[in-house]
C-alpha cells in the first residue's frame, strides 16, 4: 500500500481487500476481540487440527494402539514433516527431521561441527555466537564447551559488524538466529556462511524466527547446519517439535551425541553397540511426541500453500505501516525503533524500546492487542502475513497511542504478567 | 488366584470379579475385539484424555494464545507433574520433573554424575552398564563418552552376577534398567545401589519399566538419579514426554550439559550467561510439547488413584497365572520362560522365547490379542493391572496354543510388521 502521509484507515481497509493472502486468514482459529501480534512466540492455531487432533486421539492411540507406529505412519513422522518443511528452507529431501526442541538440536548441530573440525584442525575450539542471541542459543554451547572442559569456549558478539574481527584462525562454528528474536535483525545468509567459511570455520543458523516468515534457501546460501522451531511462523501448536537440517556434505561424516535408537542403523536389531544410521536421521534420538508431533503438519501445509513471495512481499508492507503509522504519532514519546529499516534486514517483527515497555505491552495486552514484552524494555509485534491485516496493524497503533498519549499504563494492567518467546 | 493346576476359566472369571482394581478397566478407551498386552510398550487411552484434550487445543491454544503460558500453567507443567509422578517413586517434592525423553534424561543424568565423579575422583572414567539394557541407553553413554574423548568408556555386563566383579575404583557410575524390557528381569534396587556406593560408584536408575508398574522407592533405595517414560505403564500417550528424578543430594552440585534457557535461574532476564536454577528446574532445557505433556495427568492421576499394593498384587498374579497356563499346555512347543519366577526378580510382563517369535506374535495381533515381539525370538506379553484381568490372561495363553498346536504362523500374517517398545 501507499505508505505517502498521512496513511488513512480507509486505505488499510482498502489494502486489506487487495491483499491476496486474505484468505488464509480464515485457515486459523483466532478468539473474537483479539489482535494477534504474538505469532513469533506462539503461532495461531489451524483449523483443520482439531480433525489431526481427533484421528491421532481417537483412532491413532484409542483405537490403533501399539499398532499405529507402523499403521499410521508415526515411525515416518519426523522424516516426512521434515521432507515437507525443507520445502520452505531451500533443503532437499532426506535433509531435516522434525524432532526434539531448538536447543537440543542446536547442541547436535555444535557437536557434530566441532566434531568436523577437531578432525580438520584440532586448534579450533572457539564457538562464535552473538552476545543477542537468544539466549538458550548461548547457554547450549556453553553448556557444551563446559562439559567437554578441553579449552573449547564460547566467543560473543556485541555487533554484526564485529563477526569479521571475531573469526580467527581459532574459529570452529559460527551460531547465528537468522532473524533476531529481540529486534527482527536479519543477517544476510548467504554473505555471512560465506564469510565464515572463508575464515575455515563452520555456519550454523537458527532459523526461529524464520521458518515460514521469510526466504530461506539454506542450500544456495551454503550452510553447513540449522535448526529452528514450528510453534511460531509455522503454527505447529505450543512447545511443538523443533527441527534440525544438516547439508548432505556433513551427514554422514561425524555423528552427534545425543545418540539415541532412533538415530541407530537397526534401531529394532536391539544391537549393543551405537552404529548411526546414514543421512538426517542419525540427528534423531528418543520416541517423539506424536500428538503435538502430529499437529505440527497442519501449520505446514497451510504455509506451503501460500506463496512466499506473497507472505515476504505483504511481511515487508505490514511492517513498514506500523513503522510509518508509529512514527507519524511519536512526537515526543520515548519509543525508539530497534527493527531495521532496510528490507533486506528485516525479518517479520517490529520493536521498540520504551522506558516504560513492559506495563505499556500489559496495557495492549488487556485490550486485546497481543505483542509482547522482552527485555529490556523492548515492546515486539511480530507479524504473521497469513493471519494478520493492515487493520490490525493499524488498531494496534491505535492503540499504542492511546496508551502512550493518555498514560493508561500507570493502571491495574501493570500487573499482567509477561509473555513468553 | 488359586493356582493349583487345573486351572479353569470359571476360576478366571471369578478372579475378575473379585478383583479391587476392576473399577479401574472404565477409566480406559480399549477398542471392542482387542486383548491388550502391550501397555509395556504403548500404554491405552485414559477417558479423560479427550476432555484435557479438547481443553488444551481450544481453550489454551485456540482461545488463550500467548497468554496461556502463565493463564493455564504451562510454565508449571514439568514440576507439577513431576511433582504428582513423584508419588509413584518415592521421591520428594522438587525433584522429579517431567520434560524431553528418557534418552536425553539419561544423558543429563550421566553428564551430571560424570562431572560429580570427575571432580571427586578423575580416575573413574568408567560407565557401567548391560548388554541386554534397552539399547538406547547404550547408545548414549556411548555417544556420551565417545564425544568427550578423554579416556571414559562403557563397559558392558552380561549379566547382573557380574556386576560386583565390574565395579572396579575406575568405575564413574552404573547406568541400570530396573525392570529389564526384554526378560521383565527386575533388579532389587536397594541392594544394588547399596553394592554401587561401596564400591565409590553413582546408581543411575532407568524405570522406563517400572514407573507404575511395580513399587518403587527411590529415596528408600538411596538411588542417585533415575530417569523414565510416561507413555508405557503411566498410559501418558504416544512419545509423552519423560522423567528425570535427582537426589536432592546431588541437584545443586553441578550442572548437566543441556543447559538451554528452561533451567536458568532466571530464563526472561534473557542474560547472556547460563546460571542453573537451584533444583531439579536445572534439568530442563527447552520448550516442551506441550499438548503430549498435557495428557500426562491423565494416566498419572488413574495411577494415584489405584494403591500400589493392590496394583503389584494384581501383576503377580496374572503374571504367575499367564506362566501356569503356558506351563500346563507346553508339552514339546519349544517355548522358553525368560522371566524370573522369584516375585521379588520379576516386573510386570512375561516373557517367552520361541524359535518362531515373530511369527507367532504376528498371528497372536492379527486375531487381536496385542503382545509383542523382541529380538532374538522373544514373545513379550505386558500386564497393565489397571486394565487387563484374569480372563485376558486365560484368552491370550488359549490363543497362543491354537496358533502353536495348529502352526497358524505359516500363513500371510508371517508378513505383518512389527511393534515397537
Amino acid at each position: 500500500m501507499d505508505l505517502t502521509l498521512p496513511i488513512t484507515k480507509t486505505a488499510c481497509l482498502a489494502a486489506d481487500q487487495d491483499d491476496p493472502l486474505h484468505r488464509f486468514r480464515d485457515q486459523f482459529i483466532l478468539p473474537e476481540g483479539v489482535n494477534y501480534l504474538d505469532g513469533n512466540s506462539l503461532g495461531a492455531r489451524p483449523a483443520t487440527s482439531a480433525q489431526v487432533a481427533t484421528r491421532v486421539m481417537e483412532d491413532e492411540w484409542g483405537t490403533g494402539l501399539i499398532r499405529s507406529w507402523n499403521t499410521a505412519g508415526w515411525f515416518e513422522l519426523p522424516g516426512r514433516l521434515g521432507n515437507k518443511l525443507a520445502g520452505l528452507l531451500g533443503a532437499g529431501d532426506g535433509e531435516v527431521v522434525v524432532t526434539d526442541t531448538t536447543s537440543l538440536n542446536l547442541f547436535k548441530a555444535l557437536a557434530a561441527a566441532v566434531r568436523i573440525q577437531k578432525a580438520a584442525d584440532p586448534a579450533r575450539k572457539v564457538i562464535v555466537t552473538e552476545r543477542d542471541n537468544f539466549p538458550t542459543d548461548i547457554y547450549m554451547a556453553q553448556g557444551m564447551v563446559d562439559f567437554l572442559d578441553q579449552g573449547y569456549s564460547v566467543r560473543l558478539i556485541d555487533h554484526s559488524l564485529s563477526l569479521p574481527d571475531a573469526l580467527g584462525a581459532d574459529v570452529a562454528v559460527v551460531a547465528l538466529s537468522h532473524v533476531n528474536y529481540r529486534t527482527g535483525a536479519m543477517w544476510d545468509m548467504a554473505a555471512t556462511s560465506s564469510a565464515i567459511h572463508d575464515a575455515g570455520a563452520l555456519a550454523v543458523w537458527d532459523l526461529a524466527h524464520s521458518a515460514g516468515a521469510v526466504p530461506v534457501d539454506l542450500r544456495g546460501a551454503g550452510a553447513d547446519f540449522a535448526v529452528g522451531c514450528t510453534y511460531k511462523y509455522l503454527n505447529g501448536g505450543p512447545g511443538s517439535p523443533a527441527f534440525i537440517w544438516v547439508s548432505a556434505a556433513h551427514q554422514d561424516r561425524f555423528w552427534q551425541p545425543l545418540s539415541g535408537w532412533w538415530g541407530h542403523a537397526r534401531p529394532f536389531a536391539m544391537e549393543d553397540s551405537y552404529e548411526p544410521v546414514s543421512g538426517i536421521g542419525r540427528f534423531l534420538c528418543g520416541t517423539q511426541p506424536i500428538l503435538s508431533m502430529a499437529l505440527v503438519e497442519c501449520g505446514l501445509d497451510i504455509s506451503l500453500a501460500a506463496p512466499m513471495a506473497q507472505v515476504r512481499e505483504k511481511s515487508l508492507a505490514l511492517t513498514d505501516l506500523f513503522i510509518a503509522l508509529v512514527e507519524a504519532r511519536r512526537g515526543d514519546h520515548e519509543l525508539e525503533l530497534i527493527t531495521p529499516m532496510d528490507h533486506a534486514q528485516r525479518g517479520s517483527h517490529v520493536s521498540y524500546v520504551h522506558p516504560q515497555g513492559y506495563p505499556v505491552m500489559a496495557a495492549l495486552i488487556a485490550r486485546g492487542i497481543i505483542g509482547d514484552y522482552r527485555e529490556p524494555g523492548v515492546l515486539r509485534f511480530g507479524i504473521t502475513p497469513l493471519y494478520v491485516g493492515y487493520m490490525d496493524v493499524w488498531n494496534a497503533v491505535e492503540a499504542l497511542f492511546d496508551i502512550l498519549d493518555n498514560k493508561l499504563w500507570d493502571t491495574p494492567e501493570f500487573l499482567a504478567r509477561l509473555q513468553v518467546t
